[in-house]
């Protein structure tokens, strides 16, 4: 099958389409002819040999995400068959023709939603609702700040938390792309000036603050951020772009009995995988059915084009996901 | 009746014995002949104008928890009597012959804890549980570090974690604390050296990391303490006596999924406060009658000593709780 193959560590050049064998699923696993898989700043730092794949994942073939059909099961599969739409998280290697699931991470593709809207969902909606809902045990009626608000988490977290009834804060430093999250509906955009965004994030929430941060930037952005929260609020660290270190002020922790989170999905063991699948199917599914929540597709480029793909990303300039047709 | 005044922000000599109005309890609330009062941190801090008692609370009468006798109920109290022995957390006020608390506050002492010993039980044992099994969802079985193990809320803690069947380690800058503290149950005891403690806190884990811990301490122990962190570990921040600031690594907080944790009780709601109360008698309270825990008594000075009682805690060296006999 094709492929797309981190060559060695490097810019987007290092990505090269090649051949390599199809997978045979193992008990228990189905594989899916994929035909859409998403690009995650997670593949960029994979390819730049920051973020190496975990065990028992395709250590040179990047792709996080998939949309596809089933083409072939393992022995023992209950519930599927071949030709179901499916889509899911993997570990790696869905920049290929082919990619190998364990059954019960396999999620049904909302038959009111095309592979290439599904292609856009798995990681962005899943990241989103678990930081939100799962670790920052966000409730109806609070009030929420999304950084990096026109990315595809960003663009999942405002959706999923309007969904919940909350009002919604974002942050980007593209007046443009708050400009575009406003239709998907966040309640107020705020772009920060010389690092600065509290006092109007407060304003806008009736200078209260926020319960919960879905925080894609994390670094020089923490101290502002703490000093948007609430009393109890929640900070649910799910990236790190502006920085990996950051001074905290503990006072400030403690007394408003602040909780900071980290979460990742990647490194997560079989059965926290398996549940972060059963939010897909279980919530975000239906949600996609109705068009309570919808996926935002950036753009779509051929696998070939990874590398393209990749520096679309890389750019800042993306509104949503960016897709490889595979 | 006679209370402790703050008379200015101040060293210990500011504390005065003085006359002061008795207070009469409100509908709901019942009025507590005091017999012991706990020496808390918080108080040093009251006393230098750091810690402002909230409001509701007496201002210029320290005192956070006390243990003694109903003496006058105010109407509609249901389940409660005059001569009932009680033991409870107040927002202040405690280094008093009376103090009146809402009835959904008190807690009954088990007969088999002395009025001592009953006052060295509310704020350590409230403290800990809280941080331990409420805000760090702390797990049997699990692994847990206490730093500052012989202070009150320490010595408190790590008997609370080994109730729970958790291996429990411990730090202090005092050796002779650390051997005290494996008599209450701690099974290794740390000497920061250097400021360093993470790889031995690793090794008496078995190189695992600790999944909570109990941090009086917070400031620059916090980067080693993250180092001495398990996946998912949660790291409850209950005080800051080595400072109120840290760098904190977000990359270990990300690829940790770990949690940084914020608690205070003195600021909350009293509907938050009744369910504090309500761990001290559902679970504390029996733990106590069977001996399952025991409260640390360091010293006890009497009410007029309070600025000698106040320079005990100060000093560092005491273990376990200083009282004040009313």
């Amino acid at each position: 099958m094709r492929a797309i193959v981190v060559t060695r560590p490097g810019g987007p050049e290092v990505l090269a389409l090649r051949d390599v064998p199809t997978p045979e699923p193992p008990p228990g696993h189905a594989r899916v002819r994929v035909a859409f898989a998403g690009v995650n700043r997670a593949d960029l730092l994979q390819r730049l040999g920051l973020y190496p794949a975990p065990r028992g994942a395709p250590a040179d073939v990047p792709g996080l995400e998939y949309a596809g059909v089933i083409d072939a099961l393992g022995a023992g599969v209950d519930g599927w068959r071949e030709g179901d739409r499916v889509m899911g998280i993997v570990a790696g290697g869905a920049y290929a023709e082919h990619v190998v699931v364990h059954a019960r991470e396999l999620s049904a593709t909302p038959a009111e939603l095309s592979d290439e809207e599904a292609g856009a969902v798995p990681e962005a909606f899943v990241t989103a609702y678990d930081a939100l809902a799962v670790r920052g045990r966000l409730a109806p009626g609070e009030r929420v700040l999304v950084h990096a608000a026109g990315s595809g988490v960003g663009t999942a977290g405002a959706q999923i938390a309007r969904a919940l009834g909350c009002l919604v804060v974002g942050t980007s430093r593209t007046p443009d792309k708050l400009e575009r999250c406003r239709a998907l509906g966040l309640d107020h955009g705020v772009v920060p000036r010389e690092g600065r965004f509290a006092d109007e994030v407060r304003a806008r929430c009736g200078g209260a603050g926020v319960d919960v941060v879905l925080d894609l930037v994390g670094g020089a952005y923490l101290p502002e951020t703490l000093r948007a929260l609430a009393p109890r609020g929640r900070v649910v660290l799910v990236g790190l772009t502006a920085g990996r270190t950051a001074e905290v002020d503990l006072g400030a922790v403690l007394s408003l009995r602040a909780e900071l989170i980290g979460t990742v999905l990647r490194s997560r063991p079989l059965e926290e995988k398996i549940e972060a699948a059963r939010l897909l199917s279980r919530t975000l599914a239906p949600w996609l059915a109705r068009g309570v929540v919808r996926p935002s597709v950036d753009a779509v480029f051929p696998l070939e084009d990874a590398a393209a793909a990749h520096a679309r990303v890389a750019s800042n300039e993306s509104f949503g996901k960016v897709l490889l047709r595979v």
